[in-house]
């Protein structure tokens, strides 16, 4: 029994939300691969800001491919949530002992967590019980350097696979754009208040007609210590633990006193 | 001075996720319209499912309707959140004095709060310091009676222009699909663990290729009374306060204790 049992791996589920042909989900695969079997399911196009979408309204499309080497993978016409939930039902049929997504091309750290493609789809795995982490490397660019990530992501998805804390346990990991050597090792934070003030940008097409695109500058209000965006600006690797429970619960206390009036 | 002041309607901004044609969001503005001067940014199509999706990669379209009688109103191409961020921006030049979503065809109770667009909309809202409220009758009928849902909605808008209660006040009120007479009054819960346990139903299309649907069964795993999916079922109006912070706080003070030892 005891051969059998050495012998399963951890099943390991990747996803993200820029696209199974994305560089960062590849650094992703290679980070983790030696920890478990690894399972691909991602969007088969860009799914930014997408948030905690799921498709309804029309159906799913999921082909096989070949983009990891050795390694099972899908490309999804869904969203990063779309994808998650198809893994689990139709493509590994049972839970998977982690869910992974990223590594985002890009910042998700602050009030971007709600917008995020790939945190949406690490929370719906802590929703199906599953833990889950989301990587993000606060570089845009489509070659973005992922040493100082893959590094991270290695060192908490193997500690995560030892150790288990909550079948809920979601984190949303940043990973500062700087020299891996220049990194100062993980910080747990919480979530700061910081975000985008957004201006839309008011142009006129070829036929006279007004659209919108949606611009913006990040303010951060939040002037405290124990932020992701303070430890990412200081080179720390933040770490949120995050939450499904919206409930705000001090609110909750004060409304009993007096919503109830209104009956 | 005075005189002008009293004069001052405060500013009523109405959005929902069936589109700016459902039948629910009509009812909404006749439910508040005496209580301020109601404008309406919708979307131009039904975006349920939508979560906090924001569109990034394409512009946005935004033109003037006349569905509402003496009511300012537009339609969006974009999702729920677009049109929050659009009207503050583009229509109203400030931020309203409080921001409404709905009347939702279908419950957004327990963990759907995270996938839904009417939720979403009121929690964009609450990010940009605006107090809001999300409406959701338990009724997926085009044809569903809100007269329930109407004759509280006036009562809470009332209420919370009235007593400020915090700028990122924003509330998740789901009403039950009953005759007005028999709804106890509201009733301040907590967002229960009650989630659809998904199945996708797999098909072939004519052309010999799977497709896939989301589908699912409702689960209940919270028994609590203290719950959404508990005074609905009894008939009560329930008020979650949510919030957009998703830090699990319980979880990151452990989290301190044993991730800092892998630097």
């Amino acid at each position: 029994m005891s051969k059998v049992k050495s012998k399963e791996q951890p099943v390991i589920l990747v996803t993200n939300d820029d696209g199974v042909t994305a560089p960062g989900i590849k650094a992703l695969v290679e980070a983790v691969k030696h920890l478990g079997k690894v399972v691909v399911v991602a969007p088969d196009k860009p799914q930014s800001g997408m948030g905690h979408a799921i498709t309804i309204g029309h159906p799913l499309r999921m082909h096989a491919v070949h983009y990891f080497e050795g390694i099972e993978a899908y490309q999804c016409s869904g969203t990063p949530v779309d994808c998650v939930k198809l893994a689990v039902d139709k493509v590994l049929h049972r839970k998977p002992d982690i869910c992974l997504s990223g590594i985002n091309h890009g910042a998700n750290h602050s009030i971007n967590v709600i917008y995020s493609g790939t945190m949406s789809a690490a929370l719906e795995a802590s929703i199906e019980s599953i833990p889950s982490i989301g990587f993000s490397l606060l570089d845009y660019s489509i070659e973005a350097d992922f040493t100082g990530a893959r590094k991270y992501a290695g060192i908490l998805v193997e500690h995560l696979l030892k150790r288990k804390y909550d079948k809920h346990l979601c984190l949303n990991v940043n990973i500062p754009a700087v020299d891996a050597s220049l990194l100062k090792g993980l910080k747990v934070c919480h979530q700061a208040y910081a975000k985008y003030e957004e201006k839309f940008d008011e142009r006129i097409d070829p036929h006279g007609k007004k659209y919108y695109w949606l611009t913006g500058d990040f303010v951060n209000f939040d002037k405290g210590k124990d932020t992701d965006v303070w430890a990412l600006k200081n080179n720390y690797v933040s770490v949120v633990p995050v939450q499904f429970d919206l409930t705000h619960y001090k609110l909750k206390a004060k409304l009993e006193q007096t919503l109830t009036k209104l009956n």
